[in-house]
């Protein structure tokens, strides 16, 4: 059976989304300083449809960690501010389960990506897409709350964190409402150009 | 002229110090979990006056940084706590400014410690570190505060995190109280046994 994994990328000080929605402008500049190092990488241009970008070892590992994952979990305001971006041809290309309070028909998109809306909570959410993952991995995408309330459920095998090399000092810092202690195990330590990415086993 | 680095050890969720230094206990326990990964190194060990420890790559990291300081800036805070601790042989063999609101005479200790009490603030108390420190560099050790205050004044050449393979849930998050964005340069990136060691320039 696969493993869930939480995946976030985070600035140094822990900033992982804006903490003030009503400015679209900051929400997306936090954005594009924590995940901004994706977007040179050529692994993650192809997922976008694009043909550019670097062919570098941290591209090839962008591409070998996302090929590992049979489904996705994202949350309904991720969901939500990410749709119109994700478009038509999505770049999940497997089925990304949206948690939600908030009942829909699936969506089916091209590419292999299917958006089902789950309202059982975040156990539920992760059940369903282990199911669909099959023998692959689920990856919890984000936002910071879906995260948040998976490792205070005990759900997370494995967390992966690509930390930005640049300090916010504003903004909504992910690990700010996570209270439960969690040893940890390294498993993978990259540096790369635009951020250092650090995984571990999370240990019960 | 050296450089001004600032050195911290933190959980993974940036825990620094306990929020709560009425609970001994709880101090004592965030302080093992953060800085618990020098212990066992040789390194560390023979600058306590021990000599057991493991003499791994991480232990010779250990010595190479610790051989760049000419002088250290440590707050009054983790002076009053480390001091018993310390003792009259202390591990840093080097002139310690002690930064701090009450003057007091220089204490001499053995092996080349001086503790320093300068009173001007953390701007004073870094000039007269570097003065101290001749060629080589000066390590701002901490704590927590003091740690912000030399951040946010600007005084901070190089950021030296090491981050614990743990999550605590409790305690003083170090970049909390940060408020000022940076921008920063990777020098090193090091897997350790307990941490992972990041070290960054900070770009002005």
């Amino acid at each position: 059976m696969g493993r869930i994994v939480l995946g976030m990328s985070v600035s140094l000080d822990g900033i992982a989304g804006s903490s003030n929605l009503d400015v679209p402008g900051e929400s997306m500049a936090v954005h594009e300083a924590v995940l901004g190092w994706q977007f040179p990488l050529r692994s993650w241009q192809e997922r976008q449809g694009m043909s550019g970008g670097e062919d570098t070892e941290e591209s090839r590992l962008w591409a070998e960690d996302f090929s590992r994952w049979g489904a996705q979990v994202v949350g309904r305001r991720m969901f939500d501010f990410g749709n119109p971006h994700w478009g038509e041809n999505p770049p999940f290309r497997v089925p990304v389960v949206v948690n939600t309070h908030r009942p829909e028909a699936p969506m089916e998109k091209l590419g292999g990506t299917t958006y089902i809306f789950v309202t059982g909570g975040i156990e539920e959410s992760v059940r369903r897409a282990r199911e669909l993952a099959g023998d692959r991995d689920v990856l919890i995408a984000g936002g910071v709350q879906l995260a948040r309330q998976a490792l205070e459920a005990g759900l997370v095998d494995e967390l992966s964190l690509h930390v930005a090399h640049v300090v916010l000092g504003h903004g909504e810092r992910f690990f700010d409402a996570v209270a439960t202690p969690l040893r940890l195990r390294p498993i993978r330590t990259v540096a790369g150009a635009g951020a250092t990415h650090l995984s571990y086993d999370v240990l019960r």
